[in-house]
């Protein structure tokens, strides 16, 4: 399985008037998580974009259990539970990261594309290369 | 049942560089959804917070079928499909006005609380009272 | 002169813990008010974007008056004072609707340019014959 | 005189269809310089509003000389140069970490408040006690 961690200290910007962070502004952590990931396993996004490849979200969703406020420093764990065939799934749990309280649970849903046109395709072979070692 | 229209004109902020609207910016979109139903009943959100309540988002999740562009003029379609009790349920579908193509699905799923400690409480009366008409 | 005014309803997404409209946020409503001038005359900028060209901002400064808050709704008055040779340059005044209140003053400053290089050109025949109509 | 540096990844949220970072977000990161300046001196800006004070933006300017694009590591150099007597005011500069290119230039000036209705005050003693041994 790939996990890793990524963090983000939030941010005024990221604050509504609730005081806390804003409902859509965790899947740009989510986001942030799993760029750090690609990154990680040294096939980072914009590499892959290079590539001709993107990933374009199908679903999403997430929990919100606690709220966020500003200043916080938040730690985003970003799992791939496996090879994509040909969906990729992330699954994210954000902590905060003082006392590692669960505040928030999600999940992205991703197909492989091509641009310009969004054509569907199937994992491609320097993916699965090294995705493969950690399965 | 409780239903309304409210249209958003997609920004050039909105989108990112697969040169379509970032998957996030559609919660945004729900949240114009929303509170233009509020509107529209003669209950603003606004109004809410000053009776002293809010609604903040316990889940969300959404479905992309096809991607919104820079310019694109998008009709949100926003339901509440039952009473709440306790919980509030937004259902949302955004389509492309100019063909009425369906783009998104979603959804959010609210619970009324006070300010300042977010402290869990009934659907109050105001809120009730306006409701019960539609139903 | 042209001049034009585009309206924008404060979202809850737009404001921060402070309870009014976060600072950035205003480039955005910014960017509203002058591609609402651009398809008025009649060349929305996602058609100057497929004739291959671009605005990108080289400078841009806002004053805050007075802030703008949850549901507002919000007047953005664009006018471009000159003929660009070779820059374009709005100028923004935001209003608050309901009692005309003059809430934030800005400008932007752009170049014309080409994809995908950013290289800077000359204020395009198409847009020239549209905008000289009007000084 | 104050000066610190603070370092964000540019996300694929921050882009727009130009392939760039789009213009407003750059804001978010002058945000980012000042709140991790005022992290640094031991005054964070969460700490500063539990004592009661705001530091809202009464204007900001930006210059834009290169694009930073998605995935780059940037470098805000934030400073403070002289004691705020009242006008608090902030330059920023953002560089591309990996080559230290000079991207964008900006400052930001504010004024020291009170919530909730945003009363000006003078720069308050603490922050002063703090600030006055860097000058």
């Amino acid at each position: 399985m790939l996990r890793s961690n990524a963090f983000v200290r939030v941010r005024y910007a990221d604050t509504d008037k609730m005081q806390v962070v804003y409902n859509a502004k965790y899947f740009e952590y989510f986001e942030v998580g799993r760029t750090e990931m690609m990154r990680e396993i040294g096939l980072p996004y914009s590499e892959v974009e290079r590539m001709g490849y993107i990933l374009p979200v199908l679903e999403c969703s997430a929990k919100f259990i606690k709220p966020a406020r500003f200043e916080d420093l938040l730690r985003i764990e970003t799992s791939m539970l496996e090879i994509p065939k040909p969906f990729l799934i992330m699954n994210y749990k954000i902590f905060l990261e003082k006392d590692n309280t669960l505040l928030v649970e999600g999940s992205t849903k991703h197909i492989f594309a091509k641009m310009p046109d969004f054509k569907p395709v199937r994992p491609f072979k320097e993916f699965l290369d090294i995705v493969n070692k950690y399965y």
